[in-house]
Formats: structure tokens, sequence, C-alpha cells
């Protein structure tokens, strides 16, 4: 007869035992929303870019099913019972956690770089991920529960140390396909839009069950609903007569659930929620308007999703945010210092672990991309012919849509 | 210390208390279904027009954001406690649920307003639709758990008359924008299987947890289940040579949801369930081919997205079924006169709050777009390129899509 | 005063019950999450061909929606209760998982068949499906939690068997609608992300509640995750130049929750999963890159979507890794024996009962499309125009799209 209890962990599952079975009920629905936002939210987030949708989405998928199996490997050899690595839904929703991490960094280098060198980027990310992950949580036992600084600081700095290292002069004047077209801001739309939606469920993962976990819901919900009006105020003030930008709605409306996330599950009250996403989304679009091409132009930094206004700053936001909230006294038992040694270990672990790794990436192994071949699915896949009268356009017209073989 | 208790409402959470602990997890549940229909449904439901995507989906998002926090306030000032307002789940879905009016509304004008008229008409709608709503449930006492009246049946009339009052004489004949292409109608499917795969949890939400609440499921899935044959097979039997229209399938498959909205948690049967989705997907389908063009031509109702068709008559549908079956002894405690009274208040405020809010809309300082501009995401949106060949072919032929400079 | 019990079975829920109340709770989030997989999943999986998206979302719905009603019928009909057929939430994920077998036939005629032959095929594939099922299930009691046998293979089989009696002679060369553009594919990853996505609630849907539901979904989660892997690296392996085909990550990164379905509850450990993931991948990739176009021009089975290596071969796998896991003593009480009886008997009925349904198919009553036709949505849909370049090229060049008035 088998030992049915031997692989896996029952997350104390006595039948009596209703409170457990309970948080285990919650924790499933909880886990099925992180997991919609990584696959279907990062995935086609990132499909705004007119001819690298399928690297988007296929990519995204390869690089999370892989990061997940590395990081329940990670947690399991971290945390050892009886010499067995055990899975269970809390290991199976933090191993989502830390490959979001990786699909953030994804973000900053979208279309620079080879699959290969992905799968590089992913084995050390969440190894490093985990480690300041452990002495954050467990250490300086720094409250973070919607992971501003451990997933969205950490994951936009690592990408921009990555970005930085594998820097492009020859992108100096962007590129043709470094853009979107009307269908792809669609594309990108389901993202934005199921990201947002699940947004609560990310923040309140790890609270503590019962009422805090509402409160982080509820935090997050309302910061999310202000971070829309000002993103959209804001895209329509610094726009040419007016108008609103396709590139600041899919990204900065989701800045206030990033710049929550310490906070989430803190005293903060209603009022405390929605200034801060007021203020992430002003904060989001005025970076995706003017500091993205600064970054760009004076220190060689090309954010290709822009994850420095959506992820980094927010994210910086939200640590300092958890850092008052703190020194007020919204959260019983916490530290102040703490919270700000986690925000520096977060920042820290994030641009030396992004240089080591843009080091390993950079060398000549990995089948990084030339210049003319970036932003384009065609490298890595097979691509279908587009409709016929695109063909006849190509051969009618001058196109700099360069498909020159690999 | 601080006090956590001080912001949020607990939904009355002590540990001990299992059957309300069910009862929360339920609704969050339920809470994260509406919110996908209010998000993802009705914003990709409405990107159908092939011009008007990053509208249909932005300006949806927009909207509900605003209307959300506006409904809280609202419900808040309402039922303050201590002088305070409470947050709690169930206020949240019930926010949600006012937001479904405005983007109701917003699909008859769809194309034809700006988005400063449309906050207008959510602060206005929203209000208005708290009146009637407390009027109905609190001293009415009429039932309907799926909101076929204060919801659908409201937000239809309400955007109808609001369409009226800014008839546009100059798109009597149509207009080149109003209309799909092949892929825009694709983007719309994703809204409509979205909204008929949850509509059951819509119409359960605020039900009686329990066997009423399952009930309320199980009818609502039955009704849609039929409603999609019958808009088959009439859609079919109405369209040139037996085809079926898009337009058809994207909208009148949901009409069953609207339809027994009212009755759903009512001891109507299965046989009873599917037959109001029938008669709704009948009614709304020949609604669609013959009824839309005549409220236009005739009336000077010019409904964008045909909500009279989806909601508007399946919800008078819905408040009638519902009349009956309390009248026939299937809902405890029910009084089929206060059902009437409801369906008649609902309609009535509807109607008048419409025109007021369509005569404040139509005073000249909000931006209202030209004619020529409707059905355009130009003038709100930058909009990239489309593709190379599209240039060209603005170049040789005579186009009438207009992108004049706002 | 009414009878609230007469027509729905409450699944045993007196409020004081409390394990079957969180049993309930947890089958609703269960039953939507399948829900998506059969409206979401199938319907945008199969919108990967160029001109037939509005029939594989739109025909997916009709065929569900009319399937869950016949399936419900069915399951109500074998199991009368006071000579009523009674309603839970258990039947209608029973009733969508028999639709799923009627959604992987038409994958395999994908393009080649009307509604009405459609139509047909639900109403027999459904009651040969519960007949297999209940001797599966209940005389031979075998295991199929994920039901690899009685869904996947089964489905498979008796679609190729149809495809095969409706062979078409005139399409041995392929035709031009055969095929994908780059949107469609990018419409067709929604389905593929959905799918993978909410496998585990799929596989632990009808499991025992408790520790063996969550040994399902963790051992579906990892079966997939490794199933990833592989399918990306074979396609990259055997595709040219080692580029990736996206029918491949569409499809074969799915293979994995097939192939693990008939052990999911069993114990057989993480690395026994991923193992089953890794050869289905391996599987399914070689499948649609060698066998397909062997199974076309040497067997006449032409298979649209190549359900043989996504739910066939996959199929079989589970049900041969369950002869394989009871045999080891993985799952107490099980029988080797009849795991394969269950195996031979899924494959029997669906063989059989393809061609028998084929056979009824092919009758001449049914407006099967003509060759020229296939793969075409504008027989049976208003296809609006494309975008006006598309209408000059068409004036332009020879185009064999066909759109002849049927």
């Amino acid at each position: 007869m088998c030992n049915a209890k031997k692989w896996y962990l029952r997350l104390k599952w006595p039948s009596h035992n209703k409170a457990v079975e309970l948080t285990s009920l919650l924790m499933s629905a909880v886990f099925q929303d992180v997991h919609v936002m990584i696959f279907i939210g990062f995935g086609f987030l990132m499909t705004f870019l007119k001819r690298y949708g399928f690297s988007s989405v296929g990519v995204n998928l390869l690089l999370a099913a892989f990061g997940l199996q590395w990081g329940l490997l990670m947690q399991g050899l971290w945390h050892l019972e009886d010499g067995k690595i055990k899975v269970n839904i809390l290991k199976i929703i933090n191993a989502d956690f830390s490959t979001a991490t990786v699909l953030i960094s994804f973000g900053a280098v979208l279309g620079k770089t080879s699959p290969v060198q992905l799968l590089i980027m992913t084995i050390m990310e969440i190894t490093i991920f985990s480690i300041n992950e452990h002495l954050v949580a467990n250490v300086l036992e720094a409250n973070d529960v919607g992971a501003s600084m451990i997933i969205h600081a950490f994951g936009a700095y690592f990408g921009l140390a990555v970005a930085r290292v594998l820097y492009r002069p020859g992108l100096k004047n962007g590129h043709d396909n470094d853009g979107s077209v009307y269908h792809s801001d669609l594309f990108a739309m389901i993202g934005t839009v199921f990201l947002w939606m699940f947004w609560p469920s990310f923040n309140s993962a790890i609270a503590e069950p019962g009422f805090t976990q509402l409160t982080a819901v509820i935090n997050t919900y309302l910061s999310l609903a202000a971070c829309v009006l000002s993103a959209y105020a804001i895209s329509s003030l610094v726009e040419h007569r007016g108008k609103l930008d396709m590139v600041h709605i899919q990204n900065a409306t989701l800045a206030g659930g990033v710049a929550v996330g310490t906070c989430a599950d803190m005293n903060i009250g209603p009022f405390g929620a929605m200034l801060i996403g007021l203020v992430a989304g002003i904060v989001s679009t005025l970076g995706f308007k003017y500091l993205t091409p600064i970054l760009a132009s004076k220190l060689g930094i090309q954010d290709t999703c822009g994850v420095h206004n959506l992820h980094g700053m927010p994210g910086i936001l939200g640590g300092l945010a958890g850092i008052v909230a703190v020194a007020l006294g919204k959260k019983k038992g916490g530290d102040a210092a703490m919270q700000a040694a986690a925000l520096a270990s977060s920042l820290g672990f994030a641009l030396v672990g992004g240089v080591v790794t843009g080091l390993i990436m950079k060398l000549p192994f990995w089948g990084q991309p030339p210049d003319q071949n970036c932003y384009d699915d065609s490298i890595y896949w097979e691509v279908p012919e587009e409709e016929e009268e695109h063909e006849e356009s190509l051969a009618h017209a001058d196109h700099s849509k360069n498909k020159a073989e690999v």
C-alpha cells in the first residue's frame, strides 16, 4: 500500500480543522488569480510591440514555466524537511511570485535578448531574489506583503542593470519595430486589464488570513482606482493637444497596485491608499513621458517597456510609504529602520545582481540578436506571412521593416 | 498602538463564526467574477468598432474606476456608521454593480461623446441609480437579485434617453467608422464570452447564501444556454441567405442572463429559466435586426451598441417575468404589485434621469466630438500608424475615413 | 407557499454541515475554471485559422451551450430521482466535461463541416461519451480523474474517425485558408494560456476533496511546467534553423495536462508528474512535425488542429501511465487490468462511435461546405469588409482566397 503523504506537504489538512481548510480554499483562489497575472497579465501586456507578440506571450510562458520550477527547487532546498523538498499551495504561490521578478526584468530588455540569455537571467535572478527575500522576510522581518520592494523594485532595477550592461549604441535613435500598431495595443490592454483586476489578490496573497487580508484587498482596490484617475489626467495634460497615450494607459494605471504593495496590509485607511495610488499614477506617467528618454540618452539604459515607471519608481514609492506608515504606527510590531533596510537591501541586490547577470548574459555564446533584428519575432519564430497585400506593399515600397535572414 | 478596526467594516469576522466566514469567502470569489465582467466583459464587448477600440477598453476602465469610487461614496453617505463611511466586500460588489449602469449607457452613446461628458454621466447616473436602488430594495422591498430592472433596464433606458437628447441629424445615414472589421469582431468576442461565463456569479452575487444562491447560479446558467440556441436560430433565419450575424452572436446570446435576472433566485425551475432564456434570445435578435434601425430613423434614438436589445427589452422581460413568477408564488414573501412598482420606478428614474443628464451633457463646454470625428479614437488618443500599406492605400484611394485634426 | 427544494438537488446543504459546504464552495470555484477552459480556452485556441475565427469562437459557444443542455439531460435520465432530473454543481461540471469531447472532435474537423453537422455530432458524441463514462467509472471502476482516457483520448479518436469518414481528396494538397496570420496566432495564444493556467482545476475537479484534490492540482501544475520546456526544446530542434513553431507552442505545451490526467490524483510524486509532462511535450511536438502530415497523406485523416498530437497520443500516454502507476501501487484500491480495460473501452467506443457518427454526418442533407469554401467564415457568417487596402489588393492581384457565394 502506498504512502500518500510522502511527497506533498498537506498544509495541515486534518479534516476537523476548519480554520485551516478555509485558509487553504482562499489560498487556492488567490493562487489562481496570481497565476493569471503572471501568464496572461505580463504575457499580453508586452504584446504592444508590433512584431514581437509571439515572443512576448510565448517566451513569457517559457520563462514562467521554467522559473516556477527553479523557484520551487530554490525554496525547497532552503527549507528541506526530512531531507525532502515539500510542495504546497503557499510554495506554489511563492514560486509564481519569484517568476514575476524575471518577467519584470524581461520587460526592460524586451526585444533585445535571445531566449537562452533569458533562461540564464531566470536562473540568476530567482536565486538572487530568494536570497534577498529570505533576508527581508526572515532576518530583517520587514513588512512587504505586496512585494513593492522585493519583487517590483527588485525586478525593475535588476532588469535596468542588465539593460545597462547590454547597452546597444546602434539603437540610440530607436528602431522601426520598437513601437505598436493599433491591434497590438488592444492585445496589450488584455494584459493591462487582467493585471488591474487581480492585483488585490496579488497584494493579499501572503497576508495574514482574515481581517488583515481583507484590508490588503481593499487598500489595493482603492489605490488602483485612484491611480487610474491620475494616470488619465496626467497623460492628457502632457500629451500633444490633450490626447491620451496608450503607453500610459497600459502601464501607469497599474502603478497604484505596485506602490501600495508594502503598505497594503497596514492600517493606512482608504485615503492613505488612494493618496498612494494618486501619486503613483502621476509619477509613473511623468516617468513614461520625460524620464525614460533621458535614461536612454544620458545613462545608456534602454528600457523597452518602461519598467522603471511601472515597477521601479512605484516600487520605491511603496517602500518609502512603508517606512512612513510604520513610523506612524500603522503596523503592529513594525520597525521603520527595518523597512528602510529592506528597501536598501532589495535595491542593492538588484543592482549588483543585475550587473553580474548582465555580464554573464553578455558572453558571446548565447545568440544575442544583432541590432537590426531586434524587436522582431522572425529570428526566433516561424512567422506566418501577413495578408497578401502586405506582400505587394513590400514590393511597391521601400520599407525599413527588416526581415533579414539570420 | 493602532486600531486596526477603525477604517473597514469587518463583515462580522469573528474567527469562530464559520458560517459568516464561508459567506465572505464566497463573496470574494463572486466579487472577482463581477469585476471581470465589468472590466473585461464590457470593455472588450465594445471593441467591435473598427477604430474605437482604445476608447472602448480605455474609457471603460476610466469610467469604471471613477464610478466605483463615486459609488462607494454614495453608498457610504447613505449608510454612515458612527459618522464614518465603512467599506467591505459587499459594498465593493455593489459599487461594481452601480458602474455597470454607466457602462450600459456608454454603449448607447458609444463613439459620440467625449470622456468629460461621460464622467459627468457617471456622476449623475450612479447618484440616480442609488436613489432608485434604495427605493426598490428597501422601500418597495421588491425582488431583483440579478438586477434586470435596477441595472439593465435602468442603464439601457437612461442611455437611450441621453442618446435621444444628444441626437445627431448628421449621422442619420450612418458613419463609415460605425462598424467592425474582422479582428475587432474577434476582440469583441472576448468580452462576450467572459460576460457569458460569469453571469451566474453576477445574478447570484447578492442572493441569500446557500440554496438560494445556488438556485440563482443554475437558473442563470440554463437561461444563458437556451438563449444561445434561440439567438443562433433567429440570426440565421432573419439574415440574408441564412448566414449568422456577429452583432447578434456578440450580444443576443447574453440576453438570457439579463432576462432571468429578477427571477434568478426564485423557484422557477429549469424549464422556467430556459423558457425565459429562449424568449430573450428571440426578442433580442429580432430587436437588433428590425427595431434598432426603426428607433434611429423614427424616434431619433441612435443606439450604437444596441443596448436596447441586450439590456432594455430583456431587462423589461426580466421585470415582467418577475411579476408573473411572484404572482405564481415562486418567491416566499413576494408581492407582485411591488414587483410592478419596481419596474415602473426603474424605468421612470431612467428616462427622467437620462433626459436631465443628457441636457447637462449637451452643454457646449464638454468637448463633444463633431459628427465627422465620431467613432474615431484619434481625436482623444495618440493612435499608432497602421501597417505601411494602409498609408499607401490612403494615398491611392479616396477614403472617407477621416482623421481630421481636432 | 412554494416548495424551494422541488427542482434542484441541494448537494446535501444543511447549514450545519461545514465539510459539505466547503466542498460546495470549492466545486463552484473549480466549475468556473473548467467553464473558462471550455468557452475561452477551446474557443480561442481554434482561432489560429486566418479566416475561421468567427466560427471557431462562435460555433464553439453554440456547441458547448447545446452540448451542456444535452449532457445534463443525458446524466439526468441516467440518474432519475423520484422520476425527476436533478441538477447540481457536480452535474454542471460533468456537463461541461462532456462538451469537452465535442470540442476536441470539432478541432479535428475544424473548417470542413457545417454547424448542423456539428450539432448532430454533439448529440451523438455526448450520448456515446456517457455510455463509456458510465462503464469506466461505475462498472470497471477505473481511475481517470483528469479524463485522459474518457475525454481526451475519446474525443480525439472520435474526431479522427469522423475526419476519416469525411475525408476530402480535394484537400490533399492543402488549402490556402488552412493556416494562420500573425494576429490570429496571438488570438490563439489567449486560448492556450487560459487552458494552461486552469488545467489543474480540470484535473482535480472530480477528485476526492482534501489532500487527494490538492495532489491532483500540484501534479498537473508540475506536469504542465515540464511539458513547456520539452515542447520548446523539441520545437526548436526540429524546425528550420532552430526557430520555434507557433503551432507547437499553442498546443504541445498543453500535452502535459492531458497526459497526467489519469494519474493526477495518484501518489506519483513531483518527479513522476514532471516525467509524464516531459514525455508528453516531446511526443506531442514530434507528432505535429512528422505524424500529422503522414496521417493525412497515408491514412486519409485530415486533422485540422492536430488533436491527435494534443489529445490523442497524450491521452493514450495518460492511460498507459495510469496502468503503470496502479500496477506500482500508487493508488489505493486500483486495479491495473481495469485501467487497461478502461483505455480499450474508451478507444473502442471512440472509433466505432466516430465512424457511425461520421456516416450520419456524411448524409447530403446537412449543408456540408464544398472544398473551395472550407476554412472560410463567409459561408456561414456575414463577414465585415477587411481594411480598404485589402479590397484594392483583391483588385490588383489574383488571389485564390475564394469568397464564392453559396
